[in-house]
């Protein structure tokens, strides 16, 4: 690891930039400076149930200095996926820009689907939808999930997520999924493909050290971990891989590097 | 083994004394048979939506030689269990008598149950009845399965099982479920110690070579597989665990036996 070969920057976003909704100070000037010495940026995050041109709306609403083509969420990951694999019908389940996304450029199949994609639907699980998904899946459908949460944290408490959905199906029907999202392989393809630097001039800032710091491990980045967001301690010390760098937070960053 | 030490025969129902409800030849007589001969029986099936009493009533009316204690299925087996394991209250997802059999002996709770029994209930799975079954395991709730099918064949097609349900369960509040039935060792446990027969002198005989021969194998049983029901020949040979014996049909074992 080099720091003076990084060319290119992948940053999470909740957690690394901001908590919730709320900035983390400074991180503003932090990527203007980091933009003004030439690095690119390509923000990635997990966050599945908008669009990136969603996403866009939301960061620049925040002032994070950001552009419609620097932002990888699953959804888009997703689609880069099943386009270049040549998928030609797809089922999609999640929100209606979700939909709109996939059905723009491939053919909607509601019976017989080459892939179904499966987002966030909410509370709309059912066992009718289970049972017509396993069956399709049966017939030959691929399931894409655009990630594969065991459960989120609502206003509410804990509500189970989209992965319990997906890995029942799998069960039942002794097929695999292929997830979209860090820290999936092809997430990081696709980051690594669209920001368009090697690995070696390329490094992964973020708070999770699965999905941030081992999947950008495995994908060969320079892996640099803060300790804003959801990082623990603990979690970091027990993890397999680790982090090359660990910096308090996003700030920091423009320090490290020349 | 030794086929003349048997003194007790555990014997699976469907696929080796008739298919679907169509009786097989002959076994009613090889039972009557056996039993002259002084060889205890005990019927074990992993039918879970129904009462060993129900499936009492069923098997009477199909002329098949059996008294109420003679049926070992999920649900008894799973009442024996949780008393066994002194759980003190269960909240039941199935049938009205399946509710009743549990209900009858433990402390009904739905709100923070110490184990949670999962049965069939159809349809009636939906993303609240998920969400609520995965809050309560995160809060300590065991969850112990009837049974962990993938999918039954209904008239019209095949149907996704509570298999699937289970197994999201598992995923997303990482926690294990006890899953009752065959091949389980739970199962063969609580048959050995109601027909109180030692494995030495146990022989089971089904078609299933995963639930019963494999099973029965692992509990330390003579494992007798009928050629009828599910049984696939292709199946038994590529089986890490082989059957002791293989019969044409029920009616052979009372050739084989003294």
């Amino acid at each position: 690891m080099k720091l003076q070969d990084i060319q290119g920057i992948l940053c999470d976003l909740d957690g690394v930039l901001y908590n919730d909704s709320q900035l983390i100070d400074g991180v503003i000037e932090s990527i203007n400076t980091l933009k003004n010495r030439g690095y690119k940026f390509l923000f990635v995050t997990n966050t599945s149930g908008v669009t990136s041109d969603e996403l866009f709306v939301r960061l620049t609403n925040m002032g994070i200095p950001v552009s419609s083509d620097e932002i990888l969420s699953p959804p888009l990951a997703a689609l880069n996926y099943v386009k270049e694999k040549k998928y030609n019908t797809v089922e999609v389940l999640g929100g209606h820009s979700i939909k709109e996304l996939f059905y723009k450029d491939l053919k909607k199949d509601i019976d017989n689907p080459e892939a179904i994609i499966v987002g966030d639907i909410g509370k709309n699980w059912d066992y009718q939808l289970m049972n017509s998904l396993f069956n399709k899946i049966l017939n030959g459908s691929d399931i894409i999930g655009l990630h594969k949460g065991k459960f989120w944290k609502s206003s509410d408490g804990l509500r189970i997520d989209i992965g319990a959905f997906i890995k029942g199906l799998e069960f039942a029907t002794s097929k695999e999924s292929i997830c979209i999202g860090k820290p999936q392989k092809e997430f990081y393809e696709s980051a690594i493909k669209k920001i368009n630097i090697s690995p070696n001039n390329l490094l992964m800032i973020g708070d999770d050290i699965i999905g941030d710091i081992q999947g950008a491990k495995e994908a060969n980045l320079t892996a640099i971990q803060v300790k804003t967001g959801k990082y623990r301690e603990e979690l970091t010390k027990n993890a397999i891989i680790q982090p090359d760098i660990i910096v308090n937070d996003f700030n920091e960053l423009k320090d490290l590097l020349p």
